[in-house]
């Protein structure tokens, strides 16, 4: 398995009840596999997976891989806090039809998460495994952060196929490359900040998991794309143009933010699930801004369908 | 109600094949019950809560009630990341015989928890408890603030009775104290750090909810009954000699910690669940010597039984 | 020489071309002098000594010696960043009539900065000074943390007397008193936060360096003495009601908001100097309702006069 | 005047008397003038500004400039903390022969250095500054940061000609890029760190003053001239190349690992100034790891000569 490409953690819909609501959930789907897009990550952070339950997740998985062609990756976040609950998640998740796991680091216990602990959990995890697993470090959640060091031993594990980092610092997206291309020449490294795609790319990312690509495929694919041809000049224009929404869909507005985005682009995916508050006016307003700015791209969701 | 006194925020027992341990569980309270503790707290952060299944917390809240007499305080915690499930551990934690719930504030979403976030979610929880809610801030592990203009809101509702404020930071107990009694005079402040917990009571504070409590009770015990009595000298004394064990079963050693802390005083809790690690060597030399170091004081557990 | 009591932290008057005045400075020391305050610190942090240049230094401190009476404490503010430069400082200083040294950290690169740098600094400058050092820690400004391993070897200097802590971290100034009185007797600990001023007396430090004290001198004295006295209740009380302005005047509004403080309880020490800017209309008016609410507490610098 | 290509922000040298060492200077210029290096910082963080005299900080620049040829950029760090104080350093080393002021965000009190104060300052400095100025943000060791809003009111005014930004946050670079050439299409953008430089490169930096420079100055230059010259992949594997030791030059060993490294690569500069350290065995060590893994690239200053 090599990951490439540009992959959408698409939110999770909820209905006017606070209820997962499958059928908007498959209606998006249909849209967005109409996109260039390489794949899909269900129940990631912008799923919303810390909010759902354990059954919610399994329906949740179950109607996603339904749309979702085999011949797109889908990733399915089965990260929990402890060892044992995340081995079941993601089992569950296999059985679904997932094609890796994204592990999201445990990090209740901040102050106790040492480079040794991480390497027996994510092995532990690896080993029971069915389906490839991928690391995922978004330090902005979770509050800990996976270095380098752990990565580089982690790398070496047969079930260990890459790594999601959405810290959005290039610096350490190039120091894991370098890391894990010593220890393992399959490993991926996917960048998850839409803000520093390309300059990701340019150290040797090979993909992106990006939260804007929900909203704006197309143009984060042709940023993959001519960065692969060579084409940096454009993708780094691209790039310039992509990166205020990837700001307002990442830490300013959140998952509040992508859903109010989605709105926006014509896709309808209802409001995030409390103590989630909906985007404010504000939000709305700057985030169609940036919309609207990105001219026919940001809308290429609803201009294929 | 009104929550005074000290309160021993338990761990909950896990076993050699990672599972929980209900024995082990049910002898470990036999043996606090015979001490002046208030009462106990059941799956707060030291229960390693975070890291059981649903059906696991409900067992360990049966197992405690059993043991833990009426005339004691049982706090459950029951803080999940959603507003909806949080009202359902609640409501079962309430029929599982809590007398009153000890909830933390979500903080997955970091970026997106305001003021208005909060108190929307704690009112919520509040309106549809059908027992007494304490707010719960524990920074150093949810990674968010519950700042006083959120308190103050709050400590007017009628079903919010009091809050653990677990920083260490004794300005803003004062603080709170200052805040909540303006709203309301039955607002509890218990602190949630054994190493301020006699300048916590000097600016206010009902109480502690407090980890090294677990292992060294009647030295908790007394620091808050010469602070009522204004013996403030002998108090402090005591808080001197507690504080170095206050702060290894804090923020250095965490759970690990505090159940390598248990097996010392002659209560055996098990080791903590993964991915969280057994102390090492270290620690538990570091720990018996504080452990030591308070003489007689901290092995009141054990003496007693 | 033992610390003890009341100290204020005095700004240094800048008239509208920016410059010192020390006019202005006389006529205010001329009011506090009347105070029951144990003593001064020129040049500390509130004193802007980071904008001033060497010469109106050695002039601020000639000018207040003037006016300080032999019979109160006053301190300078001698820390520089480099070792040399300190040690420059601190003997002027005493040449000028320093009764001692209060010597911030170093801290320009704070990634250096470990206990070994500090203990070296401190021990050089301690050995080179005339007068009496005092370490001063304010992390908040300096971006380091002089730990208490380092008090440790340091408090066992002849030549260091004592420490600022500014953090408002009571169970750090608890610490600092248990590793400092094990060294040397003779060593006092000042809390340098009137937010938690009373919580610090009661853990072992033996008085204050406040900001606050600079506006409301009477209620400092008052909580200082009422805790030696054993008035617990009313030293809080009084806490109680100093907290909001030494919020705002710490870490809210700064040395701005500290001269806006002045001027409204009548002593007239102009502007901050420049990159600072005057305190806001909004800032003026948050802290003159904090003064009035003190009634005529904190006018009596005034009300003196 | 437009600021491209490589800087060497280089240190400032001191003997065993803890004083400057004018000869060791000129010395190591006569050599760095034989690179390729675009120009030179005297005085930067990395000369240790912060740790000199006014009288000490003017003999470095008049003698840097003697040996610094004319068609060499030689750029003076004149920051201070008052905005006087900037404005009188910034006019001395323009009397000296500074081409342009590089001037570091001042930064003793954090948390009133607002947009507006940083506006403030940088206008009064380059309206009174006879020669270009450029802002220079540093958080590492500033602890304030200079948001991209402030850069765009200051991009406009016509002596400010661009910034070094430090933080190795290429998004951030990318956003600065972006504000600043909406305002002002001469302004330049020079990135800080070594760590980040190629990625830097791509999101539309001009250049760079990097530590590393000094070490490595023709494999800083490579990478320059190759991204200029759409050899990507080549500037790329010396960026993963150049990573480590830019690393331990920065956050790592700071500016003792600097001078250790250059006394490893043939220009003997000193020990840092008290109370700067001397780099460990352990720091020399790593240094020298990974300047021979540099191959003959690191000794490119000693190989010249």
């Amino acid at each position: 398995m090599t990951l490439a490409g540009v992959l959408a953690p698409i939110p999770t819909p909820i209905d006017a009840r606070d209820d997962i609501d499958l059928r908007r959930l498959r209606a998006a789907l249909e849209k967005w596999r109409t996109t260039r897009l390489a794949g899909f990550v269900v129940l990631g952070s912008n799923g919303e997976a810390a909010l759902l339950s354990e059954e919610e997740s399994d329906e949740v998985i179950g109607a996603a891989r339904e749309i979702v062609p085999r011949d797109r990756v889908m990733l399915v976040g089965s990260g929990r806090e402890s060892t044992q609950a995340t081995i079941h998640a993601t089992r569950r998740a296999a059985s679904l039809g997932a094609d890796a796991a994204l592990v999201r680091t445990p990090g209740f216990f901040k102050s106790q998460m040492t480079t040794e602990g991480f390497v027996r959990h994510y092995r532990a995890v690896a080993d029971a495994s069915p389906i490839p697993v991928l690391l995922y470090n978004f330090t902005a959640v979770t509050g800990v952060n996976l270095l380098s060091d752990a990565v580089l031993q982690l790398a070496a594990h047969p079930n260990i196929v890459g790594m999601k980092e959405s810290g959005g610092d290039v610096g350490k997206i190039a120091e894991l490359v370098a890391v894990a291309t010593g220890a393992n020449h399959r490993f991926s490294v996917l960048a998850g900040s839409g803000g520093t795609f390309y300059p990701s790319l340019c150290v040797g990312a090979s993909g992106g998991i990006l939260a804007v690509a929900c909203v704006a495929p197309d143009v984060c694919v042709r940023i993959f794309e001519m960065t692969r041809q060579g084409r940096h000049s454009e993708a780094r224009v691209l790039q310039e143009q992509l990166a205020p929404l990837a700001k307002l869909l990442g830490s300013v507005y959140g998952v509040p933010g992508l859903k109010a985005a989605l709105q926006i682009a014509g896709i309808d995916v209802g409001q995030p699930r409390a103590p989630l508050l909906p985007a404010s006016e504000a939000a709305v307003a700057a985030i169609g801004a940036e919309v609207a700015a990105l001219h026919g791209d940001a809308v290429d969701c609803r201009s294929r369908t």
